[in-house]
C-alpha cells in the first residue's frame, strides 16, 4: 500500500453530502413525508435514475439540456433524470391498461441538474413528489387533495406554511383576448420573472412582443393580485367574460370548496404564481415558509395531459413537489435544528476487568429491546471510554465490571442530571424506555 | 399535442423497476433492514451517485472498469458509483478527523453496473451496506458485530438464513508455506470459482501458476472444509504451523466466541468462502437463503485498509452488505408474498346524491386518524364505484348518501364477509383500528 500514490479524496463540486448527524436529521424528514403520502393513499414508485436519452427528452425545452448528464455506452444514448416527471409520464404510458385510476403515485428520489454550483442549488438533489393521474378526465378535487397534501407534508414537519395558489387559465384567457395567443408561454415566461426584474423592464419586453401599453399594464396588474380566495374573486370579475378565463376563476373556486373540505388552512390566492414549466395548464401553486425571506419550498399543478408525448390517450394530472434539499438548507442556515437532539446512542456500556463478553451480551440484549447500545469494545482505558462517552452525548452509562456481572447490581448513570442508582438489568430498561416516552 | 410524433416509452435494458404493489412490499425490506441498522448504533450516511473517475477508480481493477458508467460533463470525469464501499472510503479519508471511532455507518442506495443483462442480474440495484471503520486497531468485536447484523436483518424480515464463515489468512498462510504469495491473488479467484468449475479445471489451471499436485489437492480440500467451528478447527490443525495461517484460525475462534456474545445462532465455517474481492483480507462471510438453491444473498468481511488509495493514516474495517435486490427476486419468484396483503386502501368512501363534500371531510377526517381512506371522487355512478372497490381488495366500505349524512348514521360493509353493519363514524373509526391489531 505504502508505494501507491495518494489521490485526494474529494465530492464532485456543487454535490451534497450531510455529515451523519445531519443525515438523521434529514432522513427523519424523509420519513415524515413519506408517511404523509401513504397515509393519504398515494403508492410508492421508484423509477431508475437511467432513463434513455429519446425519452427524457421527449418534452424537455432547450434550456434544460444543457443541464442533462447525458451519455452513451455501447450504443445506448441515455441521460440521469432531471425530475420525477417524466419518468411518471413513462412509466404511466408503459403501464396504463394495468393501472387503477385516478393512479395516486408518490416518489422521494435524487435528480440531476447539471447548473452552474450557487447557494441553495444543487447538481444531485432530493425530489418529494406525489402525483394524480386521471384516465381521460381528472376531478378538480384532485387539484384540492394535492394542495392538501402539499400542506400536510409541513404539518408533519411542524413547519408553519403558506400556500399562494392560481389558476392559468385566467391569465391563458386574457392573452387570448387580446389575441396573442400564440405568444402565450414567452408571456407567462417574462411574468414569471417580475421577482427578479423591474415592472418597466417587464413592460418593454411584453412590448417588444408586439402587445399594446395598456394591455401590459393590465397583464402586470394581474398578476399583483393576491387575497383571499372572496378579495381576489372581486377583484378581478370585472375583467372576464373571455370563456377560459372564466373556466380559470369557476376552477378556482371550485377548488376552495374542496381546499375546505380538506381542512387545508394555509392558502391564498395569488395571481402572481406562474410556475416556470409550458406543462402547466389550469391550478398552479407554491409554498413559502412563513417568516422566511427565501423563495419557494416546493409548488405545483394541473397539467392536461401527462403523457401527450409517448401516447394518444388522454391523461390529466395534477403534482406537487416539495424541494426537500432546499427545504433542509434553509432549515439547517436558520437554525431550526439546533434544539433538536439526535439521539445517536441511548446508553454506553463501559466495562473493565475481564468482562467484555457479559457486556457484549449486554449490549445485545438492551439492542432486542428496541435501546440503541453501545460498547466500546476497543482496547482503551475506562478513561478514555468515559470520555469518548461524554463527547459523544450519551445519555446514560452503565459500568461493568467483575462485581456487577456477579451480583447482578449495575450503576446507571445519567449523565445530564449526574444521577446514579444502583439497579438491576430489567430496571435499566425500565428507566430508558421511560425517558423515550417523555 | 396531437401533431407530435409520438415517442415509444421505454425502459432502459437491465434495469429494474417494480410496480407500485411490488414496491410496497420492497420498500418495507429496505424499512425494516434499515431500522435493523440503527437500533444496532449505525449512523446513516447518503453519498452522491456520482463521483470523480480518478476517485472512483483509485483502487478498482481492469475487469471492473467496462461495466463502469463513466463519462464527461464539461471538463469533469466522472462515474456513476458501482458500489457503496469506495464512496466510504472517499468520505472517511476526507473527514478523518471529524468523525468518531470505530466508524459504524450503514447506507442503503443503488449502485450501477453495466453488465450484459442476465436472470438475477440488474445494471441498477440497491445495496443495503453497514461498515465498522477503526482508526488504527480494529477489534475482532466488529467482526462478529457484522455478521450478527446480517443475521439480524434477515430475522427482521422473517427469513432463515445460514451464514458461512471463514478467514482468508489461513488460506493466505498456506499459499506463502508453499512459496506462492505473490500469486495469491491467481489462487484465490481460481479456488473462488470452484462451484462454477471442476475440480480437474481447478487443478489444471493452479497447476498452470507453477503449484505441484500435491499441493493443489490440499488447497482444494481445505476450500472443501466446512462444519461447525469445533469439526473445522479439528480438521485444520494439523495443516497448521505457518505463523499466518495460525493467525487465521485464532481469528476464527475469537470470532466464535463474540457471535455467541451476540447471539448469533446460523453460522458454519465454510473454508470455500472467498469472496472476489481482493480488498479482504481476514473474516470473510457469505448468507443464504435456506432452502433455495441460489447464491448467496450477501456477504462481507474484514479489510486491512479501506483508505489505503485516499490516505497514509491505517484505517482497517469490516462490512457487510445484503443484496436486497437479488434477495426481492428470489423471493417474488418463490412465491413469497403470495399470502402479504399489502393494505393499500382500508376503507372507501361510497356517495351517492349530493355529498361529495361531506364524504370528503369524512376521508379527511379518517386519514387524520391514521386510516388509509379513500373516496372515488370521480363522477361515476355508484355501481361503477363499487365494483373499483372490489377490484383494489378495499377491506371496508361506507356508503354515505344524504340521510346518512343528516343521521350521521352509516353502513359499513366488511367485503370479506359480507357483513353490513350501521353505525356512527366514531364506531367506524374504531372497528378499523381494531382490525389493524389484528
Amino acid at each position: 500500500m505504502t508505494e501507491t500514490k495518494l489521490i485526494t479524496p474529494k465530492k464532485l463540486k456543487g454535490f451534497w453530502e450531510l455529515m451523519p448527524k445531519e443525515q438523521l436529521l434529514f432522513s427523519s424528514i424523509l420519513d415524515k413525508i413519506e408517511e404523509v403520502f401513504k397515509k393519504n393513499c398515494f403508492l410508492p414508485l421508484d423509477t431508475p435514475v437511467l432513463e434513455y436519452s429519446e425519452v427524457l427528452l421527449a418534452k424537455s425545452g432547450g434550456s434544460v439540456d444543457k443541464e442533462i448528464y447525458r451519455f452513451t455506452k455501447g450504443d445506448t444514448d441515455m441521460c440521469m433524470r432531471y425530475d420525477l416527471t417524466v419518468p411518471l409520464a413513462r412509466f404511466v404510458s408503459m403501464h396504463k391498461d394495468e393501472l387503477d385510476f385516478p393512479f395516486k403515485r408518490f416518489q422521494i428520489g435524487k435528480v440531476y441538474r447539471g447548473e452552474r454550483p450557487q447557494k441553495g442549488r444543487f447538481r444531485e438533489f432530493y425530489q418529494c413528489d406525489a402525483d394524480i393521474i386521471g384516465d381521460g378526465d381528472l376531478s378538480i378535487v384532485a387539484d384540492a387533495e394535492c394542495i392538501s397534501l402539499f400542506e400536510k407534508c409541513f404539518k408533519a414537519l411542524k413547519l408553519e406554511i403558506e400556500i399562494h395558489v392560481s389558476n392559468r387559465k385566467f391569465l391563458a384567457g386574457f392573452i387570448d383576448f387580446i389575441q396573442m395567443k400564440d405568444k402565450t408561454s414567452e408571456i407567462l415566461i417574462i411574468l414569471d420573472k417580475l421577482d427578479k426584474i423591474s415592472e418597466e423592464d417587464a413592460i418593454q419586453e411584453l412590448m417588444e412582443l408586439g402587445i399594446g401599453y395598456n394591455e401590459c399594464a393590465t397583464l402586470i396588474r394581474f398578476t399583483k393580485t393576491k387575497g383571499s380566495f372572496k378579495e381576489v374573486f372581486k377583484a378581478l370579475k370585472l375583467y372576464c367574460g373571455n370563456e377560459t378565463s372564466n373556466a380559470g376563476l369557476y376552477e378556482l373556486q371550485e377548488l376552495e370548496k374542496y381546499l375546505d373540505d380538506f381542512g387545508c388552512e394555509n392558502v391564498i390566492v395569488d395571481m402572481g404564481v406562474i410556475r416556470g414549466h409550458n406543462y402547466y395548464t389550469g391550478t398552479v401553486f407554491e409554498g413559502f415558509l412563513k417568516g422566511n425571506e427565501g423563495g419557494a419550498v416546493g409548488g405545483g399543478g394541473r397539467y392536461e395531459n401527462l403523457c401527450g408525448y409517448f401516447s394518444e390517450k388522454n391523461m390529466p394530472g395534477v403534482g406537487m413537489s416539495v424541494g426537500v434539499t432546499r427545504l433542509f438548507d434553509i432549515l439547517m442556515q436558520n437554525g431550526h435544528f439546533e434544539k433538536e437532539k439526535t439521539n445517536e446512542i441511548d446508553i454506553a456500556v463501559i466495562n473493565f476487568d475481564n468482562t467484555l463478553d457479559d457486556s457484549l451480551r449486554i449490549v445485545n440484549d438492551f439492542r432486542e429491546r428496541g435501546i440503541k447500545a453501545e460498547c466500546f469494545y476497543e482496547n482503551k482505558s475506562f478513561k478514555s471510554k468515559m470520555k469518548e462517552a461524554n463527547r459523544r452525548q450519551v445519555k446514560y452509562i452503565l459500568v461493568v465490571g467483575e462485581d456487577e456481572v456477579k451480583t447482578r447490581r449495575f450503576n446507571l448513570k445519567n449523565m445530564e442530571t449526574g444521577e446514579q442508582t444502583a439497579m438491576d438489568l430489567q430496571e435499566v430498561v425500565e428507566t430508558i424506555s421511560n425517558s423515550h416516552e417523555n
